[in-house]
């Protein structure tokens, strides 16, 4: 195969009562790599649009690097490389999974260049290698790169055994996504959560996270929506976020099911059982940031069940 | 309707993973009601079969005739009223909610002996407020009483809201459950729970946790086994019962699924995908007890999906 596109979407994870184990993706913001065959060894970043001269070009420094590179070694490639440009078509520092995408697209673009040997599924590690680099940590997340590279949302079970599991969800659930022109670093976000939880907070959310996956693969909208309660992390993380229970309120006044933050924010999320709903909530939520001096983009989208494609 | 005969199961709760929110019936075990109206009104029980003494006959104090009586009031009977011989098919103090079984059968037989008017569903608060008594606390927990009574495994997304659910269960699931003959109040066995959990703790258990909904939905036996984990209480607990360790491995080795503690403790429940390894565990587990010197009791049943009924 010669050159050729792949794209990797943008995805919400913790869902509310799914603190780094839930994620789904969405249609529309992401990540397009462009890759064709080098007769040089390895990966060749060329060039990286969207993206402000922000991220490195140095392929063992970018995730969609590690991650393509990942899938080179795995395969025994040592005679050519890649040469890929990396086209981000979604805000980064956003907490909608930018690294995320780019991870999922650099090794899915890497397979397919190759001979499509791996499934998505056994991509995943290589994957979650990128994204890691990114995080600059030892710890493994996949509620993000899972969804982008499988699509659908996923319960991440068990992420050192790549445990991931995708869920059903009822057809008419929608996501209104909206991106605050602010900037929250995941370390400081990550940081400032508490170590521990009271046990009555862990059983309630527990309670929620359970209810969720019974409205899902029930399609109980009602149960979804009396689930979708954060009562652990948003608390904590709210105040990172100028005017979130104001867009909250506005979000669930306009219909949504539920309305938390998106990953480590700014970003926050909100489920629709419409489109309709999707639409006035997407007003409101932006409405409600400008009321608070912020500029925001906003997106909606089903839930996105395809994950990475070749374009 | 003249004179009749309830009975409401023994229950499996917190499921490793599920704590105060997951619970489960079984066949066998249980409480027998036999009830006839009374021209006195309220609730006279006459006799208590099978406690050895232990628990009261007057209505007030006793976990079946307050949950009749709060029927009855709810209903507006006044003029007459309703004799009860209460026979206690199963050890209590035992972790297999002999107290929510008790509960379940008092409201369920008030309701039949006064015409029927409420569902199952209707008469949880009722069941709820017997249960309420033996536990001598004022915080509601369903995790036993709504499966008696509705039968199945029920998800308790919200106990002060009676927002339970029945989950799919798989066929071919089984339970053995052995009841070590020591004893554990269920007030010590909560006390000297932490009162705070680990955020990573929370997380993994979140996690089992829903791996183990996804599991029954997609009847993913080995996905079932691989969340039938806890580490939070089982491992706080576990103390509290000699030889847990080397029968829960028993119990595996013998090709369980999952074991863990029911509910506060003593009985330790095994759950398997057949009868064969039912039967196994059985042997296994009741045989590791004896090594510790601890004589048991020993049941195997299917999930029992009935709940209360008439007999």
């Amino acid at each position: 195969m010669s050159g050729f596109k792949v794209f990797a979407p943008a995805t919400v994870s913790n869902l509310a009562c799914g603190f780094d184990i839930l994620g789904f993706a969405i249609y529309g913001p992401g990540d397009e790599i462009t890759v064709k065959k080098s007769s040089t060894p390895g990966v060749t970043i060329t060039k990286i649009l969207g993206c402000k001269g922000k991220l490195p070009l140095e392929a063992e420094k970018n995730t969609a690097g590690v991650a393509a590179l990942a899938v080179l070694d795995h395969l025994g490639i040592k005679d050519e490389g890649m040469e890929m440009v990396i086209h981000k078509k979604m805000p980064f520092g956003s907490g909608m999974g930018s690294s995320a995408a780019s991870a999922a697209a650099g090794a899915f673009a890497a397979n397919i260049l190759f001979g499509k040997q791996l499934s998505k599924r056994e991509l995943l590690p290589f994957a979650s290698q990128g994204e890691q680099i990114s995080g600059g940590g030892t710890t493994i997340h996949l509620d993000n790169v899972a969804p982008s590279l499988l699509g659908g949302m996923v319960l991440c079970r068990d992420n050192d055994a790549f445990d991931v599991h995708r869920l059903y969800t009822p057809p008419g659930l929608y996501c209104t996504l909206i991106y605050p022109h602010i900037q929250i670093l995941t370390a400081h976000a990550r940081g400032i959560l508490s170590a521990n939880v009271s046990l009555k907070n862990h059983t309630q959310q527990s309670a929620n996270l359970g209810g969720l996956i019974v409205g899902l693969y029930t399609s109980n909208f009602d149960l979804i929506s009396r689930s979708l309660k954060d009562v652990i992390i948003e608390p904590q993380r709210a105040s990172l976020i100028p005017g979130f229970y104001d867009v909250k309120k506005s979000a669930i006044d306009a219909g949504a099911l539920g309305c938390s933050i998106s990953g480590a924010g700014p970003s926050v999320f909100a489920i629709t059982s419409g489109t309709n709903e999707a639409e006035a909530c997407a007003k409101s939520m932006q409405s409600a940031f400008k009321k608070h001096g912020i500029e925001s983009s906003v997106f909606q989208s089903q839930i996105n069940t395809e994950g990475a494609i070749l374009c």
